[in-house]
């Protein structure tokens, strides 16, 4: 167990296999906590560092070469496959929507390939794998269904996606054919991210978590199993992250999904016990402890490595995206202390 | 058991005794949705509603008029309390505080009584109480330390209530005593009320979903216990009312609150598996579930009351409050459903 190659270490925990010790990134760990973000960005849009190959491996390696971490996530959005399409986006910051999705008409808008927009994010993730080598594993990422659907719907994201939500009373068959066109948009962001060599991929469900279970099963975990049925046999492991879900964590485990990433809230140990070996657990460090003293966020970490030694396997990683004000110390003592744990 | 008056049903309900059907009424069934409403705010702002006894009597009796609910829930808000201290704040239409309570030194700006500022909600309810006399439950209710402090600690309230969880981190000696402070201020905003005749009080923990259970624990819920703690004995029933909290619902039930408010994510059957017989439950319709056909919301009533009857007690209510885009006539198939069930 000495010998594992970063790459290595990360297939093996995703798929619940023996490792040195857990592998460790950090959503988000590309991003404006680093001061070398944030020059780039000073002369490059969001949009224009995603679809710009050369600023999109750049940033993708920043974070790697201060920490060394086990895995590099390709700099890119879970919109941008939108953008491709007929959906007018703007970032500031947050996402909006100069023409939402909103009713049946507006679904042809959705028609097209979505290969032109992620052509930058592909070619991102060709040029990493010939800078990095085959021991540091790339991972691709997607928006899931409901989520595409909720940013795409709403002009400014209503708090609770409230329009989506109401749509799923009032307009089921809307919904479930806008969820079955994102399904189809999720899934061929993933496939041509696989082709391009990444060696996992995330499914971002930032607002599952506003439905009830039975409801989730119904709209968003039935497009999310679709999406995961749909990738080529063989496919390189899934991990599904879905915000704020804690009352969702069974659903999440049943919908083919090799890691659930649960956010910060939850009790890594517990949740471990209730998806017992279906899957193995990503996370879960509170964003904002890494505000605390190295020693603090050291503890934090054996902490979680022992809860997380009851998963079938462990991901080591924030709850949820690391935060702007973050300090680069913080990060540095989380990894740091990721790596002198054993697993 | 024919022969309960609404306010004996909620008071009963409330504390686990036997009822001839749960109580009824819904969070904010004052509001946008109801033209009336949208009138008296078409001449006076929010804040105006607030401070004069006459208008914030007529809005809060709107609902009851058209429905008969089982309570009537007094027109106010929870930000009311601080804006006799030094906060200013503006709704437009959502909370902005123009100078956030930041640092220790700060603090001073909280200092004063809140009765002041509470004097046209305590007005308004002993109005409330000549005009509806003994038989109709008032309901006075406050925000929870924890939320008060988030919504005074920034100018614009973050997602996720970032700045506050930070200095969980970074200044919990400036947390500890900030929420010290809102919990003195919470006490007094529900005792005012109770002295002005309010039959129950809910206490609204809208943002300590945020927290893992250690560290509501450690903080919101310290603060939460003390509050309770210092009504005076034998006070009228509390309601706990925390939204996005599916994984704090055994630590809600230990505050010494009778009554859980539970949102619309959770399952009411499991939530009354989990809490046992500590506390009565209230909720838990999706308020997006209004804009289905009455027939929906009768079968969802006839649910939530099945479901229901395995709590110690039940109030029935929304997860949340009413939608401003919510149909009349689905408050009205609510009401009616509810009414028409058996406990």
């Amino acid at each position: 167990m000495e010998d594992l190659t970063a790459r290595e270490r990360f297939l093996r925990a995703c798929r619940g296999e023996e490792v040195d010790r857990p592998p460790v990134w950090l959503m988000r760990q590309a991003g404006r906590y680093l001061p070398e973000y944030r020059e780039i960005r000073a002369r490059a849009s969001f949009l224009e560092a995603c679809a710009d190959p050369e600023l999109a491996v750049e940033i993708s390696l920043q974070p790697y070469r201060r920490f060394g971490m086990d895995a590099v996530i390709v700099f890119s959005d879970i919109l941008i496959p939108l953008t491709g399409l007929g959906v007018s986006l703007d970032f500031a910051p947050g996402p909006s929507v100069a023409n939402p999705i909103e009713r049946a008409s507006d679904l042809e808008r959705l028609a097209g390939d979505v290969a032109p927009a992620m052509e930058p994010t592909c070619e991102a993730i060709r040029r990493l794998r010939a800078e990095l080598g085959p021991e540091v594993p790339i991972l691709g990422f997607a928006g899931a269904p409901w989520t595409l659907a909720a940013y795409a719907s709403e002009a400014k994201l209503s708090r609770d996606v409230e329009r989506l939500v109401v749509s799923s009373y009032t307009e089921p068959s809307f919904l479930d054919a806008l969820l079955d066109r994102m399904a189809e948009i999720t899934t061929r962001t993933l496939e041509l991210q696989i082709e391009a060599g990444a060696d996992a991929v995330q499914i971002f469900d930032t607002w599952a978590g506003v439905l009830s279970s039975p409801r989730f099963r119904r709209f968003a975990g039935r497009a999310l199993a679709r999406v995961i049925e749909a990738l080529p046999s063989g496919h390189p492991p899934v991990i599904l992250f879905a915000r704020a879900a804690a009352h969702l964590l069974e659903d999440l485990a049943e919908l083919g999904a090799d890691v659930v990433s649960v956010d910060w809230r939850v009790d890594l140990a517990d949740a471990a016990l209730r998806v017992g070996q279906r899957v193995s657990l990503q996370g879960n460090l509170d964003p904002a402890a890494l505000r605390a003293s190295p020693a603090t966020i050291a503890r934090a970490v054996e902490q979680l490595v022992e809860a997380g030694s009851k998963a079938r396997g462990h991901v080591l990683n924030l709850g949820h995206g690391v935060l702007p004000t973050t300090p680069i110390d913080g990060v540095r003592a989380f990894v740091e202390a990721a790596m002198r744990a054993r697993g």
